[in-house]
């Protein structure tokens, strides 16, 4: 992991690692929405606005949606690097991109997400704009996304497909089961057959509730049209944890 | 990731990501053994013995067996390094040993490791002294590596605890189950409570035979004493497929 410094735009390289690769060579998604995360993670602690920085003054960062889009996935030994800047603070939200480039420099994907801030001990939203003094503002860069906003995620009823209890591998640092933890669990509902023939080409997260370890998440699917699916992870029989958008294309 | 040169041990330097530690705060099992075995494919590749260079020849590595011990665990965001060297090649196995380093230089853990290589196309192990002319022999090295070899772990009777269907996720490239998901589908038979007053002092794997997309895992357990676990991985209900011993310490 490198940096180039601290203009608006963060750049970071990776390799894809062998068990980082999906059966068919690919980087998986559960992977790169790692690399964003922390690349986001990076970029913002870099200039003063991140995880730990922010932490004390007791308040955290929490990923509400998270959208990516590909033309393509670095394969298995394969450099590429992430860009990620931030596209507009608002006084509760704030939007992150990010720009995927494969090691011949082609950009073949992009990424955006909104973040939160809370208050750790009341939960409650903290205001960005007041955030050290307007700082983040001072972030702020106009660059090309040139993909759809994370939109708002309905099902209409959906067959329930699948159960798990949530384990030790699923539990971050806060407690909750972890955001690329879901990526992961929404994408195994497939058949690998799928993943033969066909390739995400757009993922979508929004993130509702937190669950907990030993808890029952179920995951509700709603077929939208061929190769795009709309799914629901409610917790324990009722409460809803995440919705999901996934759209496949022919690989 | 720096290598100090092609000396006869190879040191590699990480941090420990946020989504690699686990609820209280310390590397996970899993990621440490990914980073374990990345480290073992980039000492061999540098020294002209790696997975990309046999495939040429249509021959594979193959992970036998794993034992990992450990006095202590990165924290979140705290850089640590693998250091990794040959200790023996045989006919047909190699050993292959490996020290962590916490960020202040303290060695914190061990591993051993057992190779073979095998055949793409008949899947029969190969003569190691014979690859190459003998090469790999010129990276034997003499090092100390205070921990038990990993022994042979035989289950009386066990109980069945869980099961779990092979997903997407699970597969590697190979498109059998990856050796790390194995890791850490062991580790989440445990619940979170045992994790918050001990940690694992020794984790032991014999990588037996493969699984595949859709397979049935169940998993048997043996409790041999206070802490102690013998678990025996067993795919459609019968064909052993991994065991595993895990050793719990107070933390």
């Amino acid at each position: 992991m490198t940096t180039t410094g601290l203009n608006k735009v963060g750049e970071y390289a990776f390799v894809a690692e062998p068990f980082h690769v999906d059966f068919a060579g690919r980087l998986t998604l559960g992977v790169l929405g790692n690399h964003l995360l922390n690349c986001a993670g990076f970029h913002a602690e870099e200039r003063g606005f991140g995880m730990a920085t922010v932490n004390e003054s007791r308040y955290t960062w929490v990923l509400s949606r998270l959208a990516i889009e590909l033309r393509a996935l670095p394969r298995q030994y394969e450099r590429f690097t992430v860009r990620t800047w931030v596209e507009a603070v608002y006084r509760l939200f704030t939007d992150r991109n990010f720009e995927l480039a494969a090691e011949d420099g082609t950009v073949i994907g992009h990424a955006r997400s909104v973040w939160a801030m809370i208050s750790m001990e009341t939960r409650k939203p903290a205001d960005l704009l007041a955030l050290h003094g307007g700082g983040i503002e001072g972030y702020v860069c106009q660059r090309d996304c040139p993909i759809v906003k994370p939109g708002r995620i309905k099902l209409a009823g959906g067959r329930h497909v699948a159960d798990h209890r949530a384990v030790y591998s699923d539990i971050d640092v806060n407690g909750h089961v972890n955001s690329v933890r879901y990526i992961e669990h929404v994408l195994d509902l497939f058949p690998l057959e799928r993943f033969r023939s066909q390739r995400v080409r757009r993922f979508e997260i929004a993130y509702v509730a937190e669950s907990y370890w030993g808890d029952t998440l179920s995951f509700f699917v709603d077929e939208k049209a061929e190769g795009e699916f709309d799914i629901e992870i409610r917790k324990n029989g009722a409460e809803p944890v995440c919705r999901s958008r996934v759209i496949f294309a022919r690989e």
